[in-house]
């Protein structure tokens, strides 16, 4: 089979070769510096946050690989294919990148898992590898419609989205830890190709058959509330005194307006 | 889970983002005029290899992700996962560079699929894919040393190593297509990380549990024969006048060696 390079797919994985980057060449120096001036509570803040996304990363990759198998399957999709393999071996980078932090600034264990709640364990270790899973035996559109919008679209398009804006209100915004502010800069890069491509990959879905829509919005619908509710945990730990004047609404608005704008997007495939 | 950077298999992880390559960025100007010099006989020697690793690289790529999903299920083998994020993006990306080389240096449609004799369909299109879709629904140890066996010792470790040695003594030694030698010098350095995981994968396997050598022994000794025809069916096409002097009893006693060098390096686990 030969390949279309005009279909976005490619025009994202010609992309994901240039921007390319080694979680191992940022620098921490200053990090471990404004890390040991940090209050306990500031550090438990920054510590919840990484152990999320830790977590996340990880769930992350170990859950993507059926979509790619799924799509095998599904027809002639080389170009999706492709795509998928830099997804995958970015997803690898991004555990790499939070576990390094954790090495060189932390420099101490953490129980990253008492930092879950509910909500998080409901989305990331039920609803994910459920969906995903289920594509190994079942690649119908209708599968990777509801796999697409639960990793694609809450996962990376509502939840890492709104972690990413916690790192820039808690530390960007005060000149603080460059290398993390830095690394999440390129996480988020990344992350922009996979949200990109599980909106063409949906629309596509839709397209060619509307009753996906429903399909898709009933999905999107039931996650939202979990993801949202997983947002308002985090700050009830602190009941709603979060260090760095973090506030629940701004941030519960925020994965508000990042579901409208993904829902938007898909909506408009259908016409 | 927390990354073991010690482990072989980060090691090359780590390599692999040291030695990425971009296949966009290899120039074929010379190629495309020494292609044009080349006869009739010479240009289809080298079209029939293109083709061979072409399509190779596509099977190899559709069908590696269901290794990654039986690790991943066998347990607590992040650093194998990651690593084998790095082989599946380079899979993809040995296929787009066989794809540019027909584009930007043959520049009209070949029917690959005509220079593909019974071996190769054997091996690419019933063991490849049987061994590794295996792996969905039985990811036992057993079921990985045969995939990995198929999959990294015959198909990397012994065809693909033997077709570079076809593309050096028809090309390299004659200082031809420069642009085409480069890109396999890359996709050779590629694959040698992938073998070494392979090697690494059955010598672990084997040390948990001997028994599995006789599975291994047995699964590369019924493969050998058909990889060996595979190369003669190559030079039986030509009648053994194969252009480019290339001759069949070096091939097949290269293939050979390779294939004796991965035994010994898994047989020296059982130790």
């Amino acid at each position: 089979m030969r390949i279309c390079h005009q279909l976005p797919p490619m025009l994202d994985y010609h992309k994901a070769k240039e921007l390319i980057w080694d979680p191992r060449t940022i620098s921490l120096s200053q990090d471990q510096r404004d890390w040991a001036a940090m209050t306990p509570d500031q550090q438990e803040v920054i510590l919840l946050l990484c152990s999320l996304f830790h977590m996340g990363e990880e769930a992350v990759a170990h859950d993507l690989a059926p979509l790619l198998i799924a799509i095998r399957r599904s027809g002639a999709y080389l170009e999706d294919e492709m795509f998928l393999t830099t997804q995958l071996f970015e997803e690898a980078k991004h555990v790499e990148w939070f576990d390094r932090w954790f090495d060189e600034v932390v420099k101490r264990p953490i129980e990253m898992s008492s930092f879950l709640g509910e909500e998080y364990k409901t989305i990331f270790y039920e609803e994910l590898p459920k969906s995903l899973n289920r594509l190994l035996t079942d690649h119908s559109t209708r599968a990777q419609a509801e796999a697409v919008a639960t990793y694609h679209m809450i996962i990376e398009g509502v939840l890492a989205e709104t972690g990413y804006h916690g790192f820039v209100r808690a530390l960007k915004d005060r000149n603080l830890m460059p290398g993390l502010v830095t690394g999440i800069r390129y996480v988020q890069q990344d992350e922009a190709r996979h949200i990109a491509f599980g909106i063409y990959l949906l629309q596509r879905l839709v397209r060619a058959d509307r009753a996906l829509w429903d399909v898709i919005q009933n999905r999107l619908n039931s996650l939202l509330p979990v993801a949202t509710g997983l947002i308002q945990d985090i700050f009830a730990r602190y009941e709603n005194q979060m260090p760095f004047g973090l506030d629940v609404t701004e941030f519960v608005n925020y994965a508000a307006r990042q579901f409208n704008f993904r829902v938007n997007a898909i909506e408009r495939a259908v016409g």
